[in-house]
């Protein structure tokens, strides 16, 4: 490996001229300066990040812990938090927990070791009081944590309300949520709160079955709507799913069960993801999350805590979207 | 940041008991071991990895570059990637090209400034001169750079040969062949020989037009069909596409207009990646690559080489297989 020394002696100055030029630093002269520079690339010479890092006490590496990269809402959102943080100079490790404790934990320990100087919480299978004690600035995805952690997420309740009122606007007078998992405490949990809340203010008779997965492919999906949902699916005429794979499903299952959408039965998703966006039969009707702004707003909040060297307990809510599809 | 002073102190014992605990080293009293692992428990140290990839020379980082993290098969490569380089202890730093010359190599460059161990190469936009002066062990996916870098890459002659004989036996007269753009040397664009080879040896007309980007959108795709497919698609009576995104993109187009799929047109695409799995109307005649072999093996070749400290020039190309759907 070539280091500093090899430059110097290449350009004929001392290893503290070759600094100077590299940190843009004190008088040099341009004709050093060029001996400089051409040593470094005839030698391809790059500067130890690693020794720099020791000495600035910055990395420049952030964490990106998710629950499930196979989901393309998360995929997404890792698309869009290493765009923005390479805007920035940051570079992005991937943690990929698999909503597993044990792994998530081993990650966020990880990252201490090798300093990362921050870490973007979208996976959340620990204690809060686990996050609290992180000692490296953090910025959490659709979960409170407490005063002094940021987080990020789009209006969940107003999701909520946006697909369950459209439903209700279509005509439909029995309805079904499928929630995500609601062990958590996710702000997601508000679009069942929502759901209620709605259906109950407009006389609606409802229902609320716990199934969406983050990890489901869609035979686990199909399987569930199968197992957990098909024997009472007569009883409603509109079932707002949690997230759009769901709704997928949903719709396949009915068309596969002579059951006509949107006439018989309303669906309507959540999420408005990659996959949602290339599918066109059925195009669904969606609740669209704005995953690019979420996305830079989780890099935002977390590289001004990690240049202010301070918490910043910024709360950032998006609004949400109702995309119009052929299922309602 | 609590370091390892703190501990030795905390422990009533010298730095250098606290280190011999920590790496398993020399011979160490019960009692002492115990107040030892107690004081790292209380002050939660952890150790400072830097430090340690320094004096190592180990960053135990990876680097992933691929052209476009938007792309499914690529999002499903990076998480198998990062699945079998956490089973090594190896950490994952996701580099997203889009293609373009500036940025890959400025992530070429980073990458050696954070010392990371080793390169995994998705994507191509540079000469291969570039790479073989690279100077950390890397593995290259589908692009022979040099007989000194390792390649990994599945069967892609054999590919393109199950396709279009697939084609021909199911009684399809004239082809066309929508490849991925071939201006790179990528081994992708075997797929086209061989079509190539397998419609001369069996007398069936064929053309080629260039087109599947690795960053299409559905409506890019759909655009593609439309402008530059449409006007010429009746002569055809079988398509074989280079990804699924665009055999999707064609059977939309076909359904729209009245063509009947399969009995007008035949169609199959390449890759069977998340996306594909996940639809069900229509279910694509595709030909599966092996993605988390593929993953494995790329992450396999690159340790192998960082932790014998010499290039190994392994070529490792898979199989393929044929998945029947509805549309051939």
């Amino acid at each position: 490996m070539v280091g500093i020394k090899d430059v110097a002696i290449k350009a004929g100055v001392s290893v503290t001229t070759v600094s100077r030029v590299m940190n843009n630093r004190g008088y040099i002269g341009e004709e050093t300066r060029k001996k400089v520079e051409d040593a470094i690339t005839t030698l391809d010479y790059s500067p130890n990040q690693i020794a720099r890092s020791l000495l600035s006490n910055q990395s420049h590496l952030i964490g990106l812990i998710v629950p499930e990269m196979k989901n393309p809402f998360f995929s997404e959102i890792m698309q869009w938090v290493e765009y923005y943080a390479s805007l920035k100079n940051y570079k992005i490790i991937i943690c990929n927990s698999v909503n597993d404790k044990i792994k998530e934990h081993g990650y966020l320990q990880m990252l201490k070791e090798h300093r990362a100087d921050g870490v973007i919480m979208c996976s959340h299978t620990l204690d809060t009081e686990v996050y609290k004690k992180l000692s490296i600035p953090s910025v959490s995805f659709d979960r409170i944590i407490s005063s002094k952690i940021p987080y990020v997420a789009s209006d969940n309740y107003h999701g909520g309300e946006l697909a369950t009122r459209h439903l209700i606007d279509q005509g439909c007078k029995t309805l079904l949520h499928i929630s995500g998992p609601l062990n958590f405490e996710m702000l997601s949990n508000r679009r069942f709160d929502a759901f209620q809340m709605t259906c109950t203010r407009h006389n609606i008779k409802w229902e609320v079955v716990e199934g969406a997965k983050v990890d489901a492919t869609f035979d686990d999906n199909y399987r569930f709507i199968e197992e957990e949902v098909s024997e009472h699916l007569s009883e409603y005429d509109g079932v707002f799913c949690s997230n759009d794979l769901m709704a997928y499903a949903l719709s396949i299952y009915a068309s596969k069960n002579k059951i006509n959408i949107p006439e018989d039965l309303k669906v309507i998703g959540y999420d408005y993801h990659s996959f949602t966006r290339m599918l066109q039969s059925p195009k669904l009707t969606s609740i669209k999350q704005p995953i690019e702004l979420l996305a830079k707003q989780l890099v935002r909040s977390l590289v001004k805590q990690i240049e202010n060297k301070e918490p910043l307990a910024e709360r950032t809510i998006f609004d949400v979207e109702l995309i119009q599809g052929d299922t309602t």
